[in-house]
């Protein structure tokens, strides 16, 4: 009998006859003698409603306030679910994340878990009960509610099993694994069975999409055996997410091609190159809690030098307005912004042990008449910055390239 | 300056452009320097859509559950119309009932208000915010999400106006006013400037609609000023509900007619005469938290009696099941219920010093060949159940036989 945590995502809970099948997959695992917490997302479609909504009243609707409206998304599926398990005859009670009580900062709309305090659930599930928590949603310590941002039920399914030291979270999607790369692109693409820690870590931040990148995080730093696994498949094995040490020895070389076309780039021309630039550029972005993704610092001309950033494309018309104040401060000769990028990265734990991965890369690449804008590298991914029309095409070639169409 | 506590129902805040209405409404208050607290229902609509939701998933749906479920369309109106005010330059914080907090008992979907923790809303209002409190809801002392039952927003509005000690709470609908009968089937129905407590509560109780009950048994109870407004009227005045003590002299007889379809009736007939029968017929009813309206007692043959009530149509059923098994217990003849009654009531507080308005009534109705199946009295009303059918046609020829289209 082991304790295991389910998350599912919004098209698994996207009509009341999705939510009886989701249902019925929690009453099996409770069958097998199971202790079950779920944590689910809003019906598919909600939230961007609830949004839509707030905006027709405000263009830019006050953060505390869309967080209360946007937590009703998963507030209603939680109620729902609970009934669907009551109408199984199974015991069933549902939770918002201000009753769990998931205690995060203040920071509306990208929340970050503090606390979970798991005393309910626990007395909860010992008096068998099936426990559903609404994902994507905590409560800050003057009692505001907070929701963590999109993809946050991931986290909250990943950190309840943390709280609670489950057995396994499973991540239940509407695909069913982790794939080499995105398969409406790549036909031949490939369901990956395992995946390390660290390649999902790069897959996810670099916009797979099957899994929030927090979340991941969370489940590395707290050891949680994660599952990505389909919610429209009967006993499907899904990937599990391994950490390095428990590998095969064998590593693939690459294990996958990730790209993102959320992001906008953003160049500082002619800074002065003193010490403390980068702290002066990225520090105003970071105060209005803006994320920055790549990072490069190229070499100018006459003492000065050329400092790019990416950032969400969401972020991208408040970090240029944010970035014209810092160019009078410093002195920077112009900033200039691309928002029709993409960057395109291959990723592998065995990409450490071998030589020629770049130069690969960069021959596909060129090989097409692709021109590289930026590039940036960790121990195992590649990163490429490309015009976002040859998105497609660079993900193709690089997959077949890298002979990710075969069974290894 | 005065503290004034607004209520607005859910056609009031049916759309994004009704809500900037609102907002703009509450500006002008708050612009004449008073303090404003506004409770709000959740958008027309959207509660039938939550609960038409839920019986999806149950036919009929968990309370607990459904609670969570169907607050949430409250704290989507409390965030768009706190947003509306931002957008108008003010202070603006809003609050669900758990966060208020409305402390309730734990009577899923029909809870009652225990006590409101004023010191959050006191200390906004100091600090110039409007405060804008979910209505229909609480919680309970473990936590659990409750709600009053239908129209409970009234009831939240004027307790909070009690809690806070405001100088009126004003209840803003989609009616001008409290008028002598429904306009809509007659046309000459006119809007009353005021009415006293006690016609007001026979007037909601016997299904005006304007208020819900409970919230005018609150406002008697701690003496707040309540006022009935049209939130589609600019400057309207309404119809404020006064005390008897400070009403006029001289009260017209009757103030209004008052109606209500959403009644059926229960006989028990040849119940044994003993003491404790009517305890032990409606005892098992209120347990199962059915409210009831009428009771009648009438002596029946041979040491027997029966015994009618009136309940809500919705629950008709459960009460008819729950009278089944009493009829065996008690050894009653028969049960048997009526579902297509309507009641029809005269209201007044001037009927007290002036006979003959039972007559008057009973003559009205005879002459239109309408036959009385129960009938009770209270000093300020008469109330008669009659076949559903004739309900429209009462009801024009009682507002005409006592001249109500007429200025008194």
């Amino acid at each position: 009998m082991s304790l295991i945590v389910q998350k599912y995502g919004g098209t698994s809970v996207g009509s009341p006859e999705r939510i009886r099948n989701v249902a019925k997959r929690v009453a099996k695992f409770k069958a097998q003698g199971h202790d079950i917490v779920v944590a689910v997302s809003a019906m598919s479609g909600e939230t961007n409603r609830l949004i839509a909504l707030a905006r027709e009243i405000q263009s830019s609707p006050d953060p505390r306030e869309l967080d209360v409206m946007v937590s009703t998304g998963e507030q209603v599926t939680i109620a729902l679910l609970a009934m669907a398990l009551k109408d199984l005859g199974l015991k069933a009670k549902s939770y918002t994340g201000a009753q769990v009580r998931i205690l995060t900062d203040s920071a509306h709309t990208k929340a970050r878990i503090v606390s979970i305090d798991e005393e309910r659930m626990r007395a909860d599930l010992d008096s068998g009960h099936v426990v559903v928590v609404a994902g994507f949603q905590g409560v800050d310590a003057e009692g505001n509610i907070t929701t963590l941002g999109r993809g946050g039920s991931d986290t909250t399914g990943v950190a309840l099993a943390a709280a609670l030291k489950a057995d396994e979270c499973q991540i239940y999607t509407d695909v069913d694994g982790v794939y080499t790369t995105d398969p409406r692109i790549v036909p031949k693409a490939r369901r990956l069975k395992s995946i390390t820690f660290e390649e999902m870590l790069e897959m996810a931040s670099l916009g797979s999409k099957v899994l929030q990148i927090r979340s991941v995080e969370f489940a590395g730093k707290y050891k949680v055996k994660l599952r990505v696994l389909s919610s429209f498949e009967e006993d499907g094995e899904g990937t599990l997410i391994t950490f390095e040490e428990e590998g095969k020895m064998e590593q693939p070389i690459i294990s996958g091609i990730a790209f993102n076309r959320d992001e906008a780039k953003i160049t500082v021309r002619g800074v002065p190159d003193k010490p403390g630039i980068a702290y002066q550029i990225l520090g105003p972005v970071a105060d209005a809690n803006i994320e920055v993704d790549m990072i490069i610092q190229n070499v100018g001309a006459e003492g000065t030098t050329d400092f790019s950033f990416t950032v969400n494309k969401i972020d991208y018309d408040k970090a240029m307005k944010i970035l014209q104040d810092v160019q009078k401060h410093l002195g920077a000769r112009e900033v200039i912004g691309d928002s029709s990028i993409a960057k395109v990265s291959v990723v592998g734990v065995g990409m450490r042990s071998h030589v020629g991965v770049a130069s690969q890369m960069f021959r596909t690449l060129a090989e097409e008449g692709i021109n590289i804008q930026m590039m940036s590298t960790s121990e195992i991914k590649i990163s490429v910055v490309i015009d976002e029309k040859y998105l497609e095409l660079a993900v193709r070639i690089l997959h077949k390239a890298f002979q990710l169409d075969q069974e290894v």
